[in-house]
């Protein structure tokens, strides 16, 4: 992704290994201040993935895979690690999906940089080809919407939800994207239009609660991610996905979510079986530190959503746009 | 209103006209800190009602009502204030009504304090007997959603959306509110859980995101205020109120609207004649004085929505519950 450092754009990655070290910008200061951070434990990889450091859950993925990676280095017990990192955040699929993938690779005599580096890569590659199978569902000067980030930032490059995006604006089509904010973190505000604003995109910021009044005034497309994908389509995105996917089978409006196939789960069968974080009250009650609710008042912080398959247009993965009826072919394509 | 003043709580009206000046709530200031102000003149009150220090469509409406009696007693030209007051904000219907009303009386030779105290009067005898219409629609034990904030401090005491939830409490029904926090200002968060805990009744914060996620778990009615109703019964509401309409109806919750007859502009056939208030995007990338957003990002903020009226189950008001094609026919008796 393009991100401008002292008003140059440099092309730089989430995250990285290099010198024996993960390194990862800190998600939780930008939009304000790019800082990198530098691990060389598997046990600061599990950390910055559970204080959300790296988020999205491709990004999760690629960041426990260079965890299992520093395991191999740091004097870790290969199990105790998987476990460790796969405790950190229990929605996002990848996350196992990765783990399991370095500690096959590495039982089989893998080296682990070269399975780490090439899980990386290989989620870039996916997508960029996300990116490909996207753009046509985009039209030139095209309303899109999309939540939270999903983007560069929460993939390694490109994104998911963001690849097509990126590569219709590089092809020359005019659009407006709409970014709802994504409370309670502020994903959408902070980091998608930030990745929008290096790219050059035209896009604005909304309150999550204005979407459903921008898409009856008119947005052509929206796409979102995935944490996870269940076998009938079903699927768990930040909280806030659910609401919008009503609304656009409501008003007609094409609904995707973009993932890779490392975000499918064929292991349940519908989405009632995806476990959602509910994380702290804080994150709702508070902001930047300032308690903004009634002392005394709870609050509720799930931080995601389930949407059923009735209101998924297609799914966009590495291998093509598919329908939400179609997981179990892939699945069966796949063995 | 009970509100905890050092611990003890006391009953308190949003605002009140008392030796010659008009007193309120600083609202923006809540729920942290309750401090009264005070005014004695009508360009006074009318900025007061532009800074949101009082807001809420009936509080609005009994905030310009004072302010034209200011007006009788400051000098003001009578025209002048009134096209001052009307001027202060575009959605809700009660400032024009309220406005008018004043006029009207005070050409027909009326006391002007005892016009606007009957007006702010009659506005909290009819927040009561919205409570009386609506409490029956809240069933022992029920998960009650609303939005923004539609109470006391919106309508002078009571409230509309809140009425019938402080009856059935009263009642000794048990009850459980979900309250979203309605980004950008969070008045569901400030506001309306200020009310809830002051009462004592059970309820959580939730971002304006995770309505639909609760929605689907079980919420057994939505009530929500309005600021103006259209003739055939379309209204806009806090922005955010359009989505959860369609959600309800999606999932077969009862979607109510609780509003006084003033609210009703006979004037208007449909809701897109409504003209919604865009307020600054600061409201939305600046939190507590800090940005939030990147550098150089535009937000949009329309500050209402407007729900069709297929979506609303019934509009509750001090004349009892009524369809929303049933708006014509009380335009009817009223003439």
């Amino acid at each position: 992704m393009k991100i401008s450092v002292e008003g140059r754009p440099q092309e730089m990655r989430a995250l990285w290994y290099e010198g024996g070290k993960v390194i990862m910008i800190d998600q939780r200061l930008l939009p304000n201040m790019l800082r990198l951070v530098r691990f060389t434990k598997c046990g600061e990889v599990a950390a910055s993935i559970k204080d959300m450091t790296v988020r999205g859950a491709p990004a999760i993925g690629v960041a426990a895979a260079y965890g299992m990676l520093l395991a191999t280095k740091d004097g870790s017990n290969l199990d105790d690690a998987a476990k460790m990192l796969k405790a950190t955040r229990p929605t996002a699929h990848d996350l196992f999906f990765a783990v399991d993938s370095m500690v096959e690779s590495i039982r089989a005599g893998k080296d682990p940089e070269e399975a780490a580096r090439s899980y990386a890569d290989a989620i870039v590659d996916k997508c960029r080809k996300i990116g490909e199978y996207g753009e046509p569902l985009i039209k030139d000067g095209a309303n899109v919407m999309t939540h939270c980030n999903a983007g560069a930032l929460a993939t390694v490059d490109y994104g998911t939800a963001l690849a097509p995006m990126r590569l219709a604006w590089k092809k020359g089509k005019k659009m407006f994207v709409y970014v709802s904010e994504t409370r309670p973190r502020l994903q959408g505000m902070k980091l998608t239009a930030f990745e929008l604003l290096n790219e050059g995109i035209p896009h604005a910021i909304i309150p999550d609660g204005a979407s459903g009044h921008f898409m009856r005034k008119g947005v052509d497309v929206i796409i979102v991610g995935a944490d996870r994908i269940a076998s009938n389509g079903d699927f768990a995105n930040k909280i806030g996905t659910y609401e919008k996917a009503v609304l656009a089978k409501e008003l007609g409006i094409p609904f995707y979510t973009a993932a890779p196939i490392s975000t499918f789960d064929f292991s349940i069968e519908d989405g009632n079986q995806i476990p959602i974080e509910d994380r702290s009250e804080d994150e709702v009650t508070m902001i930047d530190g300032h308690f903004m609710a009634p002392e005394g008042c709870r609050a509720l912080n799930p931080s995601f959503d389930v949407t059923p398959n009735k209101y998924v247009t297609g799914i966009i993965t590495e291998i093509g746009v598919i329908k939400p009826n179609e997981v179990g072919k892939v699945r069966r394509m796949l063995k």
